[in-house]
């Protein structure tokens, strides 16, 4: 793999609606304003995906520099640089350079700034170094949270492409769903999971997860040998990438004839899911629409088994802000995009999870996904 | 996907050589001789490829906390812990827990340290919560160096696993480069990377790089719609990974009779591979093997158009440290296993890179890589 830099984030076209340069323009303004409010010069964006965000470009190295009042430029290496100006006819690109030479296009680009903003997610070497390089910056500001709040909202573009994606993944269980069969191993079922997200999308956007049996009782269990035997349930959560953005889905179902306890469980899962879905407002907190679920399952005497959060933000990654979780103060407004998945998980015995994608709406929400098992 | 973290890195089994518990424990008790010679008390590791290297278990989200004097102790949330214990009965396992919990546990486990290693690789913010929550902490040292340079000396567990995915890769070259036909698209081509890399192991380690005709001079460049043709180089990077270690390999081959130009560029590049396979030695720094290729293509004069470094480390990371490059002061040391990854990038006309592995000896390096093309 050349270079020393990681993976490509891929999508499928630069021209794509979510991806044109009018939405990115209008997202780089919306941060500009944003910084300005906060009395900020500017940022160093240097994350991948908020680099794709604000810029449509996919590279796995380069800095956004954010000037309030210049606006973005793109700083990326020889391996993107081509691609970047070709694609980017609205922002400049520069080669962001090696060693002393890196420093000083930085420098250059930031002369200006006395304040500026960078993301919480860089690691600590990296800005340690850039507030060594930039001694001229004499106040840093975290704006990750300022970043994934404006990412949150997703876009009507945005809604487009991750409708595409969702539909794309319902297709993806039917498939993989109706032609599983009993015999088959979880390798096998992940093996149809990875077929299809290629044929259907760019790919798996996380390693899905299959389980049979009592395997469903490991949250993130690594798909194996163990066959699917009649009787059994099978857990498949799993999502692809379509365009830049990701789809999540998880349904449980069972091979043949249930047992009374799968069907107890699941039953109450399903009302988990439902129930978060019909009550789930905006103004409410990501802490109280996890509450919805959770009073379900709590009051079924299953709370101490759902152990994880009832869902997360979806949208380029497959885990963003904000989250239905007990820690979760954000307020939900219109325009974000969650899962929606209660869960509940009996060592030695079974799991059952029921994942949905809702959009959230002036009154409520919209259930992206429908794939109907 | 479930809970609120990331994807679960996944290795053949924990039993395998690599992960062996004898093999784990020789690596904690070389950290814990490390951290004791720094004067620290002990170390937060938190980076799940650093969990997965000392603990043997793979999981999204946890800490490994190394006591110099009690040794390691794993903390990983619901969905991993009965995966976690059934698979370490060396290690005491236990909940991280969440929020007030979550720092009661790390505190208690900490409650005798004053000197601590983080890694410099941890967000900002994640780093600035632990030094607020572990107040009893009076300095924090950045121990990644120390990590990676353990990590860059691969047992000869590690030598076994690397040498089999590395097998495993130039398999799928041979099915891959044997099977693609003139008019085939880069993405087609991509297709059946991604089937071989499932049949022959774990899947992929990185997105394949496929290229056809000029496309070759963007290094990065995404497979698309553009079919292979007659006279056309094909330049193919990819990897997969099996047994949670990864290989990587480049080709650049051509359909049909080559042009004068591919030729040319073709046996420079081949000659830039084999000078430095053949002069680099233990005890020269990543920056001396470097040279040796950038010297054949320099004195070529096509030193401009070779913008990347001749290689990097390769083991649980497709890029890890040391690297062959200018910047890398690291001596290179028997046992460490890198990429040697010439390549010239001529925009507009094509791309040729040929990327081998080699593990060094005590006298030189062995090739590990063996596809034929």
């Amino acid at each position: 793999m050349g270079g020393f830099f990681g993976v490509v984030a891929k999508h499928g076209g630069m021209t794509a609606g979510a991806f044109s340069a009018e939405e990115c323009r209008g997202r780089c303004e919306r941060l500009m304003a944003a910084l300005r409010r906060k009395g900020l010069d500017g940022a160093l964006v240097r994350s991948p995906t908020a680099r794709l965000y604000y810029s449509g470009f996919a590279a796995s190295n380069g800095i956004l520099s954010v000037d309030v009042r210049s606006g973005p430029t793109l700083l990326t290496d020889f391996r993107y640089l081509i691609a970047a100006r070709r694609a980017l006819n609205w922002m400049p690109c520069d080669d962001c350079g090696r060693g002393n030479e890196a420093k000083r296009i930085l420098r250059r680009l930031t002369r200006s700034w006395r304040r500026a903003g960078y993301e919480g997610s860089l690691a600590v070497a990296a800005h340690t170094a850039q507030q060594q390089t930039l001694s001229q910056i004499a106040e840093w500001t975290d704006v990750d949270s300022l970043i994934t709040g404006q990412r949150a909202i997703k876009s009507s573009a945005e809604q487009a492409a991750l409708r595409r994606v969702i539909r794309a993944n319902d297709r993806l269980f039917e498939r993989v769903l109706r032609g599983a069969r009993p015999g088959q191993s979880e390798r096998d079922i992940r093996n149809a999971v990875r077929r299809e997200a290629d044929t259907l999308g760019d790919g798996e956007a996380f390693d899905a997860v299959v389980c049979v049996g009592a395997n469903g009782a490991e949250c993130h269990h690594v798909p194996g040998d163990d066959p699917w035997l009649p009787g059994q349930p099978l857990l498949l959560d799993a999502g692809l990438k379509l365009g830049g953005y990701c789809s999540d889905l998880t349904r449980t179902v069972c091979c043949g004839r249930p047992s009374a306890r799968f069907r107890e469980i699941h039953a109450l899962i399903s009302r988990a899911n439902r129930t978060a879905i019909r009550r789930l407002r905006p103004g409410m907190t990501g802490a109280e629409v996890d509450a919805l679920a959770r009073d379900v399952i709590d009051r079924a005497g299953h709370g101490a088994a759902f152990g994880h959060s009832l869902g997360h933000g979806l949208g380029l990654e497959v885990h963003e802000a904000p989250a239905f979780a007990a820690s979760c103060k954000t307020v939900i407004r219109p325009g974000m995009v969650l899962t929606v998945e209660p869960g509940v998980y009996l060592p030695g015995e079974l799991g059952v999870r029921i994942e949905d994608v809702v959009l959230i709406t002036p009154t409520g929400c919209e259930v992206l996904s429908g794939a109907a098992f």
